[in-house]
């Protein structure tokens, strides 16, 4: 996909690259089909295309560059790592490759089969030595979130130098405590690694500059809520995915402008799709880059998606730090204070989830919601079932998938998917009738 | 399987009392044929014998009284509950049924089909109705291992009033505060429970009780380093499993007379298998009454199994708390402190336990380690990894076996684990010679 030749970059990363090369032509003949393909998309996605075709290049370029400056590049899979302790310290943070099963064979060496695609992606993509951003990595940040990563952590570690922060699972007093003295061991951590004191004044910075990359995308968001909605379900997601790699200030920057446009587009009644296309909320699992599956199936069948709620979507981003710390432990209250306001499904109970999706399928005026697990994912699949409870009661149609990254199921969730938007287009008849 | 008729006694406990009866058909024909089966047994097992025959009846009488005296029964799921908090507030710890295929269907309209055997037998155990234990409870408590469990219990929690404490996943200072923070949390609710304050006498002759429980296990447990061993593996892993049921004060007499008798045995170099039977050491999931399925394939087959490394086995009874607690809040500290010994796969980190198992192969001088892990249960089969790593290390061998309750794949574990044994054999022999 890239432009320029990266090859000897990629080489002195130890990137195996015949199966990277391989890799990239997938990739971009897969982005060319779920993307490209997309008529009427706002103008400003060129931007994010642009990222996409320099994903393996210009922006490792630009880590190897912070790297040769003295900065840190840390890899994270989880929306538990806070992005402000690693910019603060003067790093780049990352969120690694784990959406496209690569290296499977290997992989079940040293996982069990019943492990979620996710955990089986981000092992696989060190082990056939395809991704550059972990190979660029100083570190990897791992959480305690679920036993599936906890105990993959484990093994990781032997391929990679990884730090673990424990994410309690209940949001107690004590479980609280626990969390902020977790933040406070990952800023010594960041400290030691960067070789630098992280200030008051820093965090203050990266608060502000992750604060404004989240309302930007609270932003479009929110715009989304229009009928038709002015963007893709697909586009959105793509840029929800962007988000953990691209430079903070500059995407929030490019994002701004292209909710200038969406603006405009609300104003004009433009969409991609008609204004009475099915209004679909996705909740559930993060669905990492290049995970585009059940959102190109929903989309490719007519509907469109017009709310994420997911950890690549709005349960990353609808939370901010507050900017009321004045000293460094103060800011680093307020952070612990807001990541620990996600409510992942590891929680229990997770009532703020379930709340939160019905308030979303509101907000959105979805016509229904598609419950996205990854099987072998305890905490998600699990918690579909209150999901089911929570949405029965306000009466909205709810259709519950679970898959994995492989194509196999795709027909199958194409028929169950098509069935569900015809049930909701009859019940809408119904209701007008 | 029981003497009296106790039909009056299970309808009030709202037993299904067809299903019910044909769940104690199965379980006494499988009790004779695994258990009863055996030749030599030492003659302490006839309290053993009598306690299953009376597991549904005598033993739920006793309960009953309990409760009618003002008592209060409280059931449990995991090793991370304080026996000692329970007794200390006039109760009575139960473990709950959690070993058998029960209610299948019914259990996977709530929970997902990959979820472990253990999980889905204890709420399908509670639907179908036939679990005394269940029925006769006040309260049952359970806590955040894994994922699947807690996440279960939220389901679990609309069917039976249920009370869960958060155990941290890491043991760091932080960690050690929740779970001590925790401890008082479950004492407060025992006494809300219970209607009595807790006091310092009462939890010192808890600690008591089951400390000497634990050393009357500790003694079992420690003969079977005899060669050959006086007891079976299956009659030992019996006895693990009863200590979650039986009176502790009454099991703990019956258990030191049993050893009294094994020491006989030995002074007399009787086994129940040759001496030169294959010593085989059991690592992994617990295994809940009644799932005796790999234990009777591998004794079926001549081995002896000297050790279980397991919740139900020496994760279980290794640890005592400290008798030097002074007031309530110190022994509360030491109970605490005991409890977070435990070396569950729930932990990251976990060496400890790699460490444990390393040297129970030694201590026991097991031909070859069994690591037996539910299908499904992430935290045991991700760990089985780094087992193997450490055994090949000591140059052990080591099956990995991955199971759930059905006897679908009987044949074929029994088929691998005649293939280790005769590479135990030959290995043997090489060395020998």
């Amino acid at each position: 996909m890239a432009t320029t030749d990266y090859t000897a970059m990629w080489e002195g990363l130890g990137i195996d690259l015949e199966a990277h090369d391989e890799l990239l032509q997938v990739l971009g003949a897969a982005y060319a089909d779920v993307f490209l393909s997309q008529e009427n998309r706002p103008e400003g996605m060129e931007y994010l295309d642009f990222v996409m075709t320099e994903i393996h290049g210009l922006r490792i370029q630009e880590l190897l560059d912070v790297k040769k400056r003295g900065g840190k590049v840390v890899g994270t899979f989880c929306l538990y790592v806070p992005e402000e302790i690693i910019l603060a310290a003067g790093g780049v943070s990352v969120g690694l490759c784990a959406g496209a099963d690569i290296g499977t064979q290997q992989v079940e060496q040293l996982l069990p089969r019943n492990t979620c695609a996710l955990i089986k992606s981000f092992v696989g993509f060190k082990l056939a030595r395809v991704c550059p951003y972990v190979e660029a990595c100083d570190l990897v940040i791992g959480e305690t979130t679920c036993d599936g990563k906890k105990k993959a952590y484990e093994i990781f570690g032997e391929l990679k130098d990884t730090f673990v922060i424990e994410v309690p699972h209940t949001k107690s007093d004590p479980a609280k405590a626990l969390w902020r003295s977790e933040v406070g061991r990952l800023v010594r951590k960041m400290e030691e690694l960067s070789g630098r004191e992280i200030s008051a004044a820093a965090l203050r910075e990266s608060v502000r500059v992750v604060n404004a990359k989240r309302k930007a995308l609270q932003r479009l968001n929110s715009l989304r809520r229009a009928r038709p909605s002015p963007i893709s379900g697909l586009d959105a997601l793509l840029i929800n995915q962007i988000q953990f790699y691209d430079d903070p200030v500059r995407l929030t920057e490019k994002l701004n402008a292209l909710c200038d446009q969406l603006e405009e587009r609300i104003a004009d009644k433009v969409g991609v799709a008609p204004a009475d296309a099915a209004r679909i909320l996705v909740s559930g699992c993060p669905m990492a880059t290049p995970n585009w599956k059940v959102p190109s199936i929903v989309e490719g069948i007519g509907a469109t998606i017009v709310a994420e709620e997911s950890c690549v979507g709005e349960r990353g981003t609808r939370n901010l730090v507050a900017e009321d710390g004045e000293t460094r432990e103060a800011i680093l209250d307020r952070i612990a204070e807001r990541y620990l306001q996600i409510d992942c499904a590891c929680f229990t109970p997770n009532t703020e989830r379930l709340d939160h999706i019905v308030e979303m399928a509101r907000d959105y005026e979805a016509d229904g919601v598609i419950h996205y697990a990854l099987q072998f994912c305890a905490p998600y699949t699990m918690e579909a079932y209150k999901v089911a409870k929570a949405l029965k009661r306000e009466n909205t149609p709810l259709l519950t998938l679970e898959t994995d990254y492989s194509m196999e199921d795709a027909a199958q969730l194409e028929t169950r998917v098509q069935a569900f938007l015809e049930m909701l287009e009859q019940s809408g008849r119904q209701q007008r009738a």
